[in-house]
């Protein structure tokens, strides 16, 4: 796994001139929704580089194979219903490693500034006056849509799509105006909603949403273990329930293009990898 | 750059135990929001398989540098003013490689089901009964902003975001409820909105939101000649005429982090670079 994986990265990193994490230097980067390989080319380039790795709970273990053998790994994980350190107690390591003139990663699962709270690492790193560079990542709504065949905007169905958190500072629904939220965006993907999703499902009723609208939970999206389940919004809440966690939830007309788009549950059954498209096609090639 | 980088993936690409882009299969990938580190791990491997590679204009030439020699690469490319293939040309075009059971691969800026018209190429595919796979990326949002310094999210200022375009399928802005989009996020990311900034800022302001609320507009986003113009609402459409594109239009009160956020700007005028935190800090390491 290692040396020759990480000369290979250093190769690539040096081709695209690649900027490298510096002794003193803080980089908050995204590690993607969960398939290491959609981890950027930066992102790994990282982690070879790094001397401190700071990771979240979410990023795939297989990443961390890369990182140098003397590198110190430290998990700062939040991940629902477990103890996690405190935010500041995170910040503060960081600042303190790169005063002590160590290349320091903070990897986080996704994208950092999507529901990761990197704006208060940043922040943080910024008072202290560290210098830092963010790169960012796959989020998990995105990547777990796109496993999923699921577009997030789509002509025909909308032009605007909504991300929301369903866990606030206070670990409860945010509070949203959700007159506005149910018609502002055809298409909304909440991230940490998996116990709320009933009560979010009532609230966009009540505001106007149908019941009937198609609503799916991806479960690890991304990961081989990725499980989608298809619902309505009125049947949402019995429906997380059921759900393992990580979960993302998507509520909108788009869910119903996963019927012909499903690509991963297609070939995981053979529907598609063993079907001939010449034989079972009439039309010949275009090309 | 060919073959040792070519190799070097393979190599990655194995460790990881990735899937390959197989014959007569498609794969809609993302390449992210310009800078190529950022693309991901399995769209560059997809680069090395490729026998076809349809790409569009906004994608960086330096990952086609990693494409076989023998790669047959065409522009499918779609930008503001200029002529460009009809999407059900492209759409033709890859289903017709595939049956002559080629390689194909789909290289999209950003991500493929963020405004890329992904989920049609992808409807396509599935109606031929071509096999296909989507890759996600980094969409051009989520990259401008955080080279901008800007979170999408903040605990203190939001927890929803909204990604809208600002062209619709007749080219004009789509007829979006300025009321519940005004009320409904606090956070407003919009793409290909350039020449139609002054409008949606009077029509966002007429909705209820501040003439004073922050806006940037960040052309570039993550290449190298990134440059981001910080305005207010009211005064949007002037500074967006100013701007190159492509662009990215971003209205909320995150806005005002990226002036302790702008680690990008710091770098490149050696602020940050220069400093020595142990210096310039009164508090020592903590860590």
């Amino acid at each position: 796994m290692g040396p020759e994986n990480r000369l290979a990265l250093r190769r690539l990193a040096e081709t695209f001139s690649l900027p490298r994490l510096e002794a003193g230097w803080v980089w908050l980067a995204g590690a993607g929704p969960g398939e290491p390989g959609l981890a950027s080319l930066l992102t790994l380039s990282a982690i070879t580089d790094a001397e401190i790795i700071m990771s979240d709970a979410l990023v795939s273990e297989k990443l961390l194979l890369l990182a140098r053998p003397d590198a110190e790994i430290i998990g700062a994980g939040k991940r629902a219903g477990r103890p996690s350190p405190k935010q500041e107690l995170i910040s503060r390591q960081l600042i303190g490693y790169a005063r002590k003139g160590l290349k320091v990663l903070r990897l986080k699962g996704g994208d950092p500034f999507v529901f990761g709270r990197g704006g208060e690492e940043a922040l943080a790193l910024a008072r202290a006056a560290i210098p830092f560079r963010v790169v960012p990542g796959v989020s998990a709504g995105t990547g777990a849509l796109a496993y999923a065949g699921i577009p997030l905007t789509h002509r025909e169905t909308n032009h605007a799509v909504t991300f929301l958190t369903g866990t606030g500072a206070d670990g409860k629904i945010p509070d949203f105006n959700w007159k506005a939220i149910s018609e502002g965006s055809p298409t909304l993907v909440f991230y940490m909603a998996r116990r709320q999703a009933g009560e979010i499902a009532a609230k966009l009723i009540d505001a106007g949403r149908s019941a009937n609208e198609p609503a799916a939970i991806i479960s690890s999206g991304t990961l081989s273990d990725q499980a989608t389940t298809l619902t309505v919004l009125a049947e949402l809440g019995p429906a997380a329930a059921q759900a393992d966690t990580p979960a993302i939830i998507v509520i909108g007309e788009n869910v119903r293009l996963s019927a012909g788009l499903d690509w991963l549950g297609a070939a995981l059954d053979d529907r598609v990898l063993d079907s001939d498209p010449l034989r079972n096609n009439p039309l010949q090639s275009t090309g």
